[in-house]
């Protein structure tokens, strides 16, 4: 089958004629891939960021965003059967581990992370696990829905907690209506009915925002805070869902921040730096959260299915990779890019 | 009658001759001091260091951790009467903000604070609120508890919260085993069957802590970081409860955590100053701890009542306070100093 | 002023002159009635059901769903002032107990119930607390959104709870789309993604239901736990909110629960009979519900603000407070009757 | 391999030389018996009470709280190795509907029962699950730990919820110092500092229960909802674990809650038969339990495993079986009769 692989850092992908995956363990699930995410995080791959962390042998194909249809299954796997459309999760887990054991198998203490650390899904064929594999309902398309296998699934898991602690009476401040937060405050939308108030730098990006589900759009113009402040009383959020890490964003995020109140740290880049009698005398939280565990995604798929958690999707076709990687090197992809064998 | 105030910043308190306060609101609960706890928050305030934040006009009379027995109440009082024993919770709170309305009364926006903002307990009165007094068991005595009513608190407060989420198969790691750190490892032993590990550079520290609750210490020689990830099958421990907070503490506390655990910030000085990317990849979380909430110090007194807590003190007169200030200065004091009018 | 007062049971209620409430307490709060909603319970307590439960000397006045201005306030009181648009809690509350200390003052051990145990708002002026009264919104008025002080609050309170518990994938099925029912309805559609499962014996009343919130209809016509249980998969739903509580309803949302769900108790009328081999061995629970918090009926608030709970009301007179009790008792209120002095 | 069977339902049980089992699917697991606990619910099973419900063939070996050493695993085992010293968890669980993904395994859409529909543990080998083994301390016998797989393992499920909710000020009433209630009270002890009451009919079982950690011991004399009551301020109790279920516990215990109390149903025969009146009017909860997950399990073995659980046995021979059943049939049983191979 036809397959996009790093052949080596700071070097362009290449596709490549590699052997069809077939299930060897009994849980293995082969999915004919129908859509794959290209995402920011394929380009740090290619230089290099994330060689030391996987270990990862070169050559080998990325890919960790994919959707698609069961093409063959283990002896052992009897949640899927070959045909069913299936969004997949990006973790292969154990199932066995007090993490696993607990519903929260994304801190599987012996995961492989297909894309990163074994063969993803740039390809026509991917092989995963039965503990992998969410069935999708049928108005779903797996192009359509294939970025929310990671980047939905990161924005719907800070979402949700968050949801869990707010209440009507509570304000819910979203920094960046970017690719995460744009899931991130529709999903907000649908599961709480606190007021949104999303910061961003870009006036169509806010519009945006607005549509979907924001109460308020606030510009961050070097005033966000103080207007964030003036939107809650002068006395900060109850929430601050932060979708960007960096550029200054958490100091100002936490100095919207209200006594009592929670800091959901999603995006990442700088540090979080704060003195911690600040920390102790406001009495505030500071949460992080990775990707979301399978639990997360089958909830986030149900959200998709009644139309509540919408993306857009620029397509490629699979030998079209190397346009669809410059495209997003370049900002020119609006919403997410995704390769379709 | 007698009360020991603080007449200028950097200068000596001294004792004075004042008004007997009286029930002038329809809450007001006055106290007679049967003990009140020296603190090292005292010898901040004499050097200046809380002047700006609370604005307090001087001269004013010190004194935040207090016990004693209600001497007069105001018309609308009804949780107590003249004569009963009583513990003092440090801050008078409204009942009608959200906070207050919530049980979350810490955080009450028109509290004041005996002692750092307004007339405290180094005194033979004190003015309270009905909302700030506890009655305690027979079997305890004012001069003994007292300093449960701040520091202990605070102890509770954090202890409380994480044994929340500890199971008997977690460990919790209590960086600091002094005075707070003390109370913390009696409430953990009480309402957790969680491991506990000890962390402090005092092997006579570790030696008590073991007596009242340890299942192990681990001395801080700059080995503790691999001390506790040995002890904690090189995944680190679910929880720290960090009452130091400073002189590096924090990050090598984070280094102690597992993934997904939740580390509680109780002591302060430094910053914590912690990649957002690390956040998210371990998906830890800080929880910042204030003094606890009025229920929080009925639940502690609960735990006094039986026995499940005890206190070290040193106690002086009431006009002995200068000798208390001086050893509490000059790490004389063992436990806590107790003044008694 | 004029008030409508139970002079004896099994007898008409009848206008009265009677001196205005003044506020005598420190945190007593007079409010002027703008609207006193009329309740089945009204007709129940002149039919004698509640004599001997409330104790009340006759004659009193009656009235306990009430909304207004504020009029006048006692000496202590800090979060209303005259002319303030407001809503009447229920409950008088001491603040003092714990139950009121830890934010459930429902269960205060020191209550009074005007309009059941003491004079009620059937009138021009209502005396209650500074703890009772929340802030409106000035979108809203006295007269449109009374009701929601007892039957709304009720239904709030269980719905938010059960909302707590719900998830994206989760069946939630609501028993009864009367009065409260319509009520839950509009507030679990506002507080949780999961689908809406409503059951009554009116094909108007589900109408409603699906124009308000409803994702889907089952009219109770002797087939509606199949009608359940093929919607849940055979199954059964994670939740049942049971607004009925009588006529067998119970027996029959016992059968459309699944295992490990949950029945939020809240009409009444029958028992609760179930093998206790059953509530075992498919590990079920039952929730009672009383009305809401103080906190539920400031989020309850919350919500009517932004327009997500409406309530059909039908408006009388304050002299005309006979044909609001005699349309009720002959099932010709749409909605609630409300009375305006 | 030597196996005692089911041949008949009012049949005495059979000893049979059978295949030893081996393991064939990917995750089968064979444990060699070292203690299978002997359970009333083995005398139900002759009697045919379970015969409908399980559809079970016969002959079967009988027998489901089991443990020992592992014997032989399938091919895609990791969480144990041949030699390693087990509890097994009654049930075998699919590990991929959503119970089982979200750590409620208990709820398992396709579970298997050993001992109840299918081959159990009364023999010299067992076919189970690497999802069903727990590895326990080296200090831990099997012969000693095995009846906390079912009966200790269904005390601590209920116990560690109640824990979940109680507070130092709380008192929780244990129904029954029987064979659950025994572990019941001692988990209680570890995992809260509430104040435990205890009640039973047997003095000999009071005394039995206040050595191993009840607070108060309670006669159930006819005047056992008094006495509670007076022991709770006349209130009741925040929490009833009800051991017991029949006999008229239910309604007595219902008796002894307090408003906005929990009732934990354990012990099964009647029905839990109240008005949703008073469901409603004190607020009450009625919260079902099953045996405990795999996490219970662990967390259980980790209790045990610091001395905190400890169980009396009354072992017998394999061989022997017979004896063991007519001393349970005879009440001649201290502890739990355990057969050892």
């Amino acid at each position: 089958m036809r397959a996009v692989q790093v052949v080596g850092y700071h070097q362009n992908l290449e596709m490549a004629e590699v052997q069809k995956p077939m299930p060897t363990g009994p849980f293995d699930v082969v999915v004919k891939i129908g859509g794959a995410g290209v995402c920011r995080t394929d380009l740090h791959i290619l230089e290099g960021q994330w060689a030391d962390k996987s270990q990862v042998q070169l050559p080998y194909t990325i890919g960790h965003e994919n959707a698609g249809w069961v093409e063959a299954v283990g002896s052992a796997v009897t949640n899927v059967a070959e045909g069913d459309k299936v969004i997949v999760h990006p973790l292969i887990t154990c199932g066995l581990c007090r993490a696993c054991r607990s519903g929260d198998d994304v801190h599987c203490e012996a995961n492989q992370f297909p894309g990163i650390d074994t063969n993803g899904g740039y390809a026509e064929y991917l092989k995963t696990s039965a503990r992998s594999v969410v069935k999708i309902d049928d108005s779903l398309e797996p192009a359509d829905i294939a970025a929310l296998a990671d980047a939905g699934l990161t924005a719907y898991h800070a979402a949700a907690k968050a949801a869990k602690r707010l209440t009507p009476r509570d304000k819910c401040v979203i920094i960046g209506a970017g690719g995460l937060g744009h899931i991130g405050i529709q999903v907000l939308k649908a599961l709480t009915p606190a007021e949104l108030i999303v910061v961003d730098r870009n006036p169509e990006a806010l519009k945006l925002a607005e549509a979907i589900g924001a109460d308020r759009g606030v510009i961050a113009d070097g005033t966000q805070v103080d207007q964030v402040r003036e939107l809650t009383g002068g006395n900060g959020a109850e929430a601050i869902v932060d979708f960007v890490g960096e550029g200054g964003a958490t100091s100002e995020g936490v100095a919207m921040l209200r006594g009592a109140g929670d800091y959901y740290v999603v995006g990442y880049g700088e540090n979080i730096n704060v003195p911690t009698i600040d920390i102790v005398s406001s009495e505030i939280n500071f949460i992080g959260n990775l990707v979301g565990s399978y639990n997360d995604l089958c909830d986030l798929m149900a959200l998709a299915a009644r139309g509540s958690v919408n993306l857009h999707t620029q397509k490629y076709t699979l030998d079209d990779f190397q346009t669809a990687i410059t495209d997003l090197d370049n900002g020119n992809v609006r919403g997410r890019a995704i390769l379709i064998p």
